[in-house]
Order: C-alpha cells, then sequence, then structure tokens
C-alpha cells in the first residue's frame, strides 16, 4: 500500500484580503475538530517543524480566547485571539493576532466538512483590513508552517 | 450660542469589503471610551431611537464576550460578539454578529484619537468577507440606527 500525503492548497482570494487553505484527512469530522480544540492535541501538531507551542490559555468554548507562545530556532513569539464561536464537528470561528504586531488582527474561520468514508475536508479562511497585510503574511512563509503542522495532524490522527 | 449636531460619516471602502464611521464627539477619549464600555451606559444609546438595548453579557475586557438584544416596533433581534481586545481610552477590537446569520461574521475595531480641547474623533471600522455582505449591511439601515444613536450619546456625554 502507497501511503499519500494530502496535498495542502493555500489560495489568496482575488477579490478580497483572505487566505483560503483546503486540505482533506484521512480521520471523520470529529477527530479532526478534536485536535483543533483539545490543547494537549493542539500543540503538538501546531507549527512548522522544529517549533513548540506553548499554551497559556485555551478557553475553546463560543466566548473563549486563547494565547500561547511559539518558540524554535532562536526565534520566540506570542500569539492570541478571541474563539467567537465553537459549532462542534462544524466550525470554529476566531481571531489571530501576532502579539509584535498589535493592530494586525484576522479574522478565521475553520470549515469541518465530513466526506463520508472517514475522511474530512478541512477549509480555513484568514480575513484581515488590507491586500498588503495578506500578502505579507503570506511571504512571511506561513505555507512551511502550515503544510508541516498539517503532515504532523496527519500522524496524529493516524494513532488516535 | 448655536449647537450644531456632529456629522456622523459612513465610508463604504472602495478596495476592501469594509465600512468605516467618523464621528466627532464633543467630549475627551476618556469619555466617549467609558461609554463604550460601561454596559449602563452603552445600552442608553447604541441602537436606533425607539429600540431597547437588554444587555445579556458585556464582559469588557481583553478575551472577554458580549450578547444583547436589541427590540423596537414589533421586532427583536440578539446581537453577539467577542472582545478580542481593549486598550483603554485607545482601542476596542471585537466581532460582531447578528444571530440570525450566524456565518456573518463581522470584526469591528473601533478608536478613539484625542483631538485636544476636549474633543475625540472616533473611527469604527467593520469588515466582512465580502462586497455583498458589506452593502447589504449598508443597505440594512444600519445609517439611521448609527446616526441617532451617536445622538444620543451626545446627550449623554454632556449630561455626564
Amino acid at each position: 500500500m502507497t501511503t499519500k500525503t494530502n496535498e495542502t492548497q493555500i489560495i489568496v482570494d482575488p477579490d478580497v484580503p483572505l487566505v483560503r487553505i483546503i486540505r482533506e484527512f484521512d480521520a471523520p469530522p470529529e477527530k479532526v475538530f478534536r485536535a483543533h480544540t483539545d490543547p494537549d492535541l493542539f500543540k503538538q501538531w501546531n507549527g512548522p517543524d522544529g517549533y513548540e507551542t506553548e499554551i497559556e490559555t485555551f478557553d475553546c468554548r463560543t466566548g473563549g480566547s486563547w494565547r500561547l507562545k511559539s518558540s524554535g530556532e532562536g526565534w520566540e513569539g506570542w500569539f492570541r485571539g478571541s474563539f467567537h464561536e465553537i459549532r462542534p464537528n462544524s466550525v470554529i470561528i476566531q481571531t489571530f493576532n501576532y502579539e509584535d504586531i498589535p493592530d494586525g488582527v484576522a479574522l478565521e474561520r475553520i470549515e469541518f466538512e465530513d466526506l463520508g468514508v472517514g475522511r474530512t475536508r478541512l477549509t480555513a479562511t484568514s480575513l484581515v483590513d488590507s491586500f498588503e497585510s495578506r500578502d505579507a503574511f503570506v511571504a512571511s512563509g506561513m505555507e512551511v508552517g502550515v503544510v508541516e503542522g498539517y503532515q504532523r495532524l496527519d500522524g496524529i490522527l493516524a494513532a488516535d
């Protein structure tokens, strides 16, 4: 049997300052959702390889908030946001901010779509208020973190 | 002495799906900010004339959340969101949702700029993920609510 890594698509919207990430997983929505909302699972796959996630706050409910530190390769940075809405196994709507750029706040939406046969399509959008900010975010190397993070998530889902 | 009502400018951004509201107040930033963050003051001026605001939750701090009901003229609706960041007398960043349209979430930013001589310029932006949603919001009659609400806020600030 050949194991084929699922492809991560990162699409910049032509009309609005939004990035759309599409990725399929070989696990049902319940498991992919849980890996996003359980802090002990989330910190295992968040971010690029070689970086560690330390969670300060992860009150993953509608109206809650989160704050975490990412560190690796001599760098560290704090990220934070609010959980606007958590719909179990379906949707997460949250804000996202890298604290060194406090005014650069993104509105994020993560959808978990049941493809049947134990598969899930995840669509994550990140909306900001200018094309310059969006393009800087894409150029910052976020693709490496997203692709490597989801590959580690594949491993967690397979082992679970 | 002639009392001139401060003008409310409502500007649709040509490039991104955002509405920008600009309004000056005859009060310093501390007072205008307090009228946005103290629920007993906020409910007195929020919304159009003839509508009542009932606050269920108003945990106005970074990482808190809010939920309120607006009712009047035989109509009622629930609104909710998260307070992503509260910077005293300076900035409020929050999410905003009308619960009948749960996927229509806006990212809002309210800036309080000190103009000196006891005056404040407020700039409030509301960002959504499509021009259709933005234009529907503007066409919904929000202008009446904004203009009338700020006129009642003028009265609260003058009496305070």
